[in-house]
């Protein structure tokens, strides 16, 4: 027995990214993608963040699993529209997924969109979704050979993010290893340290990614489009 | 344009995943797939666990990784036959790459191969390596929701490791949560708290594996087997 594939899988995703692209920017939309392993701290990057920028941008985020409505619950009760994306198992957010998301959106009363990817330090880092930023994750618990380990999540990242830096002190996690990588790997991506405990890193963060919205029509949306 | 697989992909992994078991069955031999997400401390509980059982039984270990020999390195240091199998890019270890890890291994002088998967919550857990048992590893660090998140990696387990106990009383993680859900998901699977930093739970885990490899000539494959 052979088993077709007639959709061209990744020109089909490519395709549907454009035009998410292409939509946000006609709404004056900013969208950042955040990916990272399961549990490396996503929705509490979120649930940290989303406070600190609301009172200048109308906010949005689309929250992607394989199964449940716990994340989306918690952004919900950061009284922020949330849809989640459910995958059903599959292991990425894809463009058209990502779609159906803006659909249910109300586009032209908002200014910044975050994307909740699934809990996957691998596929993820394939499919474009249409976003103009993306953000990789990455806690401390995991251990500092992370990037070299998992390095295209952290190649095509805008920025990196260290998270639960409350537990350096405790892990054996060598921050000198994973700036020497990240500058191997990606020299131009910032990094920023953060931990939802102390709120550490967070007053920065939000600060980069307001530089990134919607700056007098400047879109920020350069870097992916390039890679596009 | 149009893509055509001609190769069953799944199908084609079931049959070499047969022939990995018909091989080490063949050899005495007991096969453990442990899998779980990046950075939950899968190459440390091997670490720990490989000492307590070198005495009573002859241990070789497969390394799955996307890049890097970082692994297998810690591995060769505890004087350990280990072979790297690197997926290039690929979220998951198929049976025909560990077919490829068999045919490097002195098979004929081995009672226990252990093999560990690619750091990744989700896609390992579709695949058959032709193990005999499986071993989920979840790190207090990554929180309590992720058993419910991810059903498919401990829904299939014959016993899941919660790794990095050391930091229970500095993560929000309710152990009671994580009972409950696996419960419900897979009441037969046993849980062990095991901490690399304190050795909790390794005596246990040791017990736990040596009762199931090669008591008299009864092969631990059984679960397996009725799943494959």
């Amino acid at each position: 027995m052979k088993i077709e594939v007639v959709q061209k899988v990744l020109k089909h995703n490519e395709q549907a990214a454009r035009d998410n692209r292409t939509r946000l920017d006609a709404a004056g939309i900013c969208c950042v993608n955040i990916l990272g392993g399961a549990g490396c701290g996503k929705t509490s990057l979120l649930e940290a963040l989303v406070p600190r920028l609301r009172e200048r941008f109308r906010i949005a985020v689309l929250e992607g699993d394989l199964e449940t409505t716990r994340d989306a619950e918690r952004i919900a009760a950061l009284n922020t529209p949330v849809v989640q994306l459910l995958t059903g198992g599959g292991c990425h957010l894809n463009a058209t997924q990502v779609q159906e998301g803006l659909n249910r959106l109300p586009l032209g009363e908002l200014d910044l969109i975050f994307i909740e990817n699934v809990g996957n330090p691998i596929c993820p880092a394939g499919f474009d979704l249409g976003e103009h930023l993306r953000l990789a994750v990455l806690s401390v618990a995991e251990g500092h050979d992370k990037l070299a380990k998992y390095p295209p999540l952290f190649r095509d990242a805008d920025a990196v993010v260290l998270s639960k830096c409350d537990l350096l002190e405790l892990a054996d996690f060598d921050p000198g290893v994973l700036e020497q990588d990240l500058g191997r790997l990606n020299p131009r991506a910032p990094l920023f340290r953060t931990s939802v405990r102390s709120g550490e890193g967070f007053a920065e963060l939000a600060g980069w990614v307001t530089q990134r919205v919607g700056c007098g029509g400047e879109r920020p949306a350069d870097s992916r489009r390039r890679r596009g």
